[in-house]
Order: C-alpha cells, then sequence, then structure tokens
C-alpha cells in the first residue's frame, strides 16, 4: 500500500475506508444526544483502535474513553488521552502490575464481578498511595460477565469500600440488546441499595451501540458507552441505529473472479471481514451491488451469490462491503485508509490493532 | 508478553502456544505418507505464516511452499524460500508489478481461471524475459473459484501456451471435503486433454487438509498442498485427520469470570479464536475441560457453559483451548509462544501475519 497516495484508485485491495466525515457525523449526532439528557459519554474506542477518534470523542465532550484490553489503555494513555475505563476483571501479577503503572498516569477505573478479582486488585494497590477506582460489574441481562443480583452487588461494592487502595465508584454493565427495563430495574435496585448503605455509586456505567438511542431510558445510568457507533455497520443497520449512508467504515475488495454467471469472488474473506454473523445472512453488503449476498468466506475469498443482481459485477470491478461487525475489521488490518468522499486524507496504523492482553 | 520468558507460567494471557514437537512429528507424518505414494508436497504456510516452519517443511521433503497473499510470498522470499506458488488470481498494477518483481528472486507459479487474469499477467510479463508459470484453476467441487469444466480448462490452458510472458505449467483445484471421486474425474480429464492438445499439464496441485489421507486416491495429482496438518485443529479432529493428542496450537487463557454455577466466563474471545465454527458447536475444545462448551464469543470474553463438568473451573485457572480453526488464529497475534512440553523454547513475531495483499 501507498505511503502517501494522491487518491483511491491507487490503494490495493483488501482494504479498509473510514470516511472521516461520517465518523465525525455520528460522533456529533449521539453526542448531542445524550447532552440533551444529561448523560456523560465515555465511548469504547475498541470499534477504531486509533488515538486520533478518541480525541477527537473527548473534543466533542465524551468525559473519557472505555478501553477493553490493558494493553489497548496503554496505547491510548501513550497517545495523551488522560481518562480510561477498563471494564474488565483484571487478575494475576503480569496485569495487575501494568495497571499500577497504568493509574499513576491516568484517571483509571476497572471493573470486578467477584471476589477474587477484587482481593487482587486490593494486593496490588493497598500500599501504592494512589487508589484505584473500582465499579462492580453487574449481569443485568446479557448472560456474560457480572455479579447476578443487586444484593450481590452490594456485597462486593462493600468489600471494595472496606480495601484499603481501592475506591467504590459505582456500578457497570453491558445489558443484553433491548432488554432496557430489565437493565434499568437491576442497576436502580443496586444503586438505591448501596446509597442506603452509605456508599457513593456515582457512576453508574450502561453500554453498546444498539439500544443507544434508548439510553436515556436507563434513567439510573449517569454515563452510557457506545463503540460501533463512530463507524455502524450491517448489524448496527438492522438493528435501526443508523443507516447505509452513516456507515463510515467499507472494505474495498476487487472481484477476482466470476466463475459463473450467479457466483463472483471477491479478495475479501475472513481475514478481511471477519467470520462475524450475530444471525443474520451473509457476510456483508456490497454497496454497489446491493442485491448480491456474500454467502460464504473463506480467509482470503468472499463467496458472493449475484443471481439478485441485474447488473452483474465483473472480473477487476472494485467494490466496497460495509461489515457485519465493524470492530473486529478494525482488528484485522495493520491500517486504514482515512477518507473524504473520493479523496485519501491519509494512511494510518491501527495504533491499538492486536493489543490482545 | 516477556522477550525471554523461562517459563510458561510466565506467559500473560490470552497467548498462543505452537507444541514444536507435535508439529514436527505432524509435518513428518504427512511427508512419509505422501512418499510412499510419490506424491509431492507443497505446504500452504497460511496455518503458521512462519518462516522457519516454511523452511523446515522444505528440509523434510517438500518441493516448494504455497502462499495465498502475495504479501505472504514476499515474507517468505525475503526469509530466503526459493519456490513458491501462488494459486491466486492476480489483478491491477500494483500486484502485477509486485508479481514480477518476485518472479526475479524465486522460482513462482501462480493460478489463472479467466481471460481476464491471464490477460493482465500476460502484459505484465510479456517483455521480462523470465516467463511466469501458470496453472488454471480447476472447480471440482468446491464453488469458489476455478473454470467449471475440463473443457474451460483446455481453452484456458491453450491461451496461457499462446502468451509471451507466460509459460503453461498444469490445473490446480482446492477441492470439495470428501468429493474425491468427483475431484479426480475433472483433474483426470483436464489433464488428459490437455496432453492430447500436445500441451504439458506436468503440474496437477491437489489441495487441503481434510482429505490429506485420501491424496493418493486423486492418483492424476502430482502434488499436494496440505495447510492446517502442521498444526491441526478441532476441525481436522472432527474430520478424523488427526487426535487431540496431534494437535500443535492452542489458545492459553484465564478463567476471569464464574458468574454462576454453570457459566464461566474466559480471557480469550473472537480476537483470539475467531468466529470460524465449520458448522460445530462452539468455538474451541478446552483441554482441561473437555466436557465444556465455548457457547458463545464476543471480542474479548469468551463465555463457557460448565455445566456438564464434573470438576469446575475457578476464576485465575489458566485452561488450553484447541481452537476449532488453527490458520485464522496464527492471524491474530503479533507472536506466538514456541513450547517444547511444558518449556518455553521461544517467542517469536508471526512474520506473515497481516499481510492482507
Amino acid at each position: 500500500m501507498e505511503i502517501s497516495p494522491v487518491n483511491l484508485a491507487e490503494i490495493d485491495t483488501p482494504a479498509v475506508l473510514i470516511d472521516v466525515d461520517r465518523a465525525d457525523a455520528n460522533l456529533q449526532r449521539f453526542q448531542a444526544f445524550a447532552n440533551s439528557h444529561g448523560l456523560a459519554v465515555r465511548p469504547h474506542i475498541k470499534t477504531h483502535k486509533l488515538p486520533r477518534f478518541a480525541k477527537r470523542q473527548v473534543e466533542l465532550g465524551a468525559v473519557g474513553i472505555t478501553c477493553q484490553k490493558l494493553g489497548e489503555a496503554e496505547v491510548m494513555a501513550d497517545a495523551g488521552l488522560t481518562d480510561i475505563f477498563l471494564p474488565y476483571n483484571i487478575l494475576g501479577e503480569a496485569k495487575l502490575n501494568r495497571l499500577v503503572a497504568l493509574n499513576e498516569r491516568v484517571t483509571l477505573a476497572v471493573t470486578a464481578d467477584s471476589e477474587t478479582t477484587i482481593r487482587g486488585l486490593a494486593e496490588a494497590f493497598g500500599d501504592t498511595g494512589k487508589p484505584l477506582d473500582v465499579l462492580i460489574e453487574c449481569d443485568t441481562g446479557m448472560g456474560r460477565c457480572g455479579v447476578q443480583t443487586p444484593d450481590e452487588a452490594l456485597t462486593l461494592a462493600r468489600l471494595v469500600d472496606g480495601c484499603t487502595g481501592l475506591r467504590f465508584r459505582g456500578f457497570m454493565t453491558y445489558p443484553k440488546i433491548g432488554a432496557v427495563e430489565e437493565n434499568e430495574a437491576f442497576l436502580a435496585a443496586a444503586k438505591r441499595q448501596a446509597t442506603e448503605a452509605g456508599l457513593d455509586p456515582r457512576i453508574i456505567s450502561n453500554g453498546g451501540s444498539p439500544d443507544m438511542w434508548r439510553a436515556h431510558e436507563v434513567t439510573s445510568a449517569t454515563e452510557h458507552r457506545p463503540g460501533t457507533y463512530i463507524y455502524m455497520d450491517r448489524f448496527q443497520v438492522a438493528k435501526g441505529v443508523g443507516t447505509w449512508d452513516d456507515c463510515a467504515l467499507t472494505v474495498l475488495a476487487t472481484v477476482v473472479s466470476c466463475p459463473t454467471k450467479t457466483r463472483a469472488i471477491i479478495d475479501a474473506g475472513s481475514k478481511s471481514l471477519s467470520s462475524d454473523t450475530f444471525g443474520m445472512e451473509g457476510f456483508g453488503r456490497i454497496a454497489e451491488f446491493p442485491d448480491a449476498v456474500i454467502t460464504s468466506l473463506s480467509e482470503e475469498h468472499g463467496i458472493v451469490d449475484v443471481s439478485g443482481c441485474a447488473r452483474k459485477p465483473q472480473i477487476g470491478d472494485r467494490i466496497r462491503i460495509i461489515p457485519n461487525h465493524a470492530c473486529v475489521v478494525s482488528n484485522l488490518f495493520d491500517e486504514v485508509v482515512l477518507i473524504s468522499g473520493n479523496e485519501v486524507v491519509e494512511v494510518t496504523p491501527v495504533a491499538a490493532r492486536g493489543r490482545v492482553d
């Protein structure tokens, strides 16, 4: 790939294109919405993994950022981000040492959902002089991490509150899509019980892009952590969160074969689009051929059923695909191409890509 | 991650472990099998993406290697590999220029399945002085790239044969799993027709690990291109290609949460294991808890149903997962940990990871 290409035609495929105007509009739209509801925004950077967009999110009003991995948080701290939430159970000496070092240089908070995690954090931070902020993760319906009841949340909140080196800050959830009432009921109960117990649950952190336009209905929440909202993707459009015209990330690919009248092969496979389906048919939407269906993927091939297309793709055609899931695509490419309209703005490395631990 | 860790306990999670003894045994086993049948081996390096293993494959008797991407081939050429097959339709000026440069320094062959691809290759190589070897890709049942009939194969073979700068070398397929007879019938017909037409189809290249122990049944084939055989994985075991004890690649992960009696959460999600299922239930086999089921993945979380486990995983447990698909895991990690038994041999960068174009 060219270092400083002058136009999009010089970008070899497959490549990830980021429409910076669309991305910025997406950021502004949700920030304005949250502002109108008095809700803080703490964007999840896993979607873009780029310091420039994290900084832009803060510039637009975000109170800080969210990272899913310590390694991502370190990249963002190196880039100058100063307020980072890491909603993950951090365990083990190696990671705890890194967490202590990170806490020395940024405003940091983590989550915990077990006594084991809390004891480990307390041991690591006991005599550091700068306590670590801890939120209790609540499973409000998603069925992933998190305590199962507000009572358990209170128990762990008290445990954190009693640990030298830790400071209890509130509750966090990554909610089940669509379960807004269930989510609110859990968080409200946890908040009330903690308050009644004399604790200070000042942050109630809710997350996810799919229900972000209903974020204000979770009235106990003080902040929201959307991630995918910056780029949107096929799943978010399916959920009604945005439109095709809001999708800022596309995978540029080339048609490399048309073995039959109804089949085209593209040079974007699972190594470019990932195998994520989220229960949808197909592996992305081809902007130029919306009636085509990417029926299956090998690592370096996408198999496309073009039987529904009035005009058929031809070998050599360059196409743009809106992937099912934008976040995972960011992790598959060492660099992305920032564009404005059809002009290339810059080719930039994905700084926090591949930070697995 | 440590640069030179002395033992496995110092390796932070998630991490990819490669058991070098198992990998070497896997390589030797298939090479011996192929030797006994007079079949050349041309391993696909997409699985490991590591020059050291490519060199070892050649040392053990492989006639050369296979790469799926030009970028992978360039990495391997840089590392000293001298005979590379790139079974892909190479299109476009940027890639064709790179292909010409690569052909100057290694023995190189590509595939084509259309007149468009062949015309492009012919134009790029017409006056380079060193012709490019071209095999015609045949769709013998897989339904991906490839001409649909032996007649079409002959037509393209003749076209290649008539192009200055190109040299027709034979036919290639990536076959449908289990369709050995169908595969052989197509290749045998293509070979016979080309020979009768006065052409020299001296290489008939068959591929895939799932049917590699039946490779000799495709009697017209002169070479086989297994990829996953070096590491094996859950899919290959399901197909009977190897056993759990042959699996050389595992993902080391940590149990980070046990929110309920029947659910454990691990720090390996789709960013470590990929979402590939190949139609199987679950996203990998946990060696220490074979009755556990990894039911779903977020990017950084694996959700594990432990209801079937007599002994349950505990928070902080380190586990090893045999993934559904080893090749895609190699692409998700910047480095892998080579081990012998439980000793760390070396932590090495995955040199050809992320070579998307």
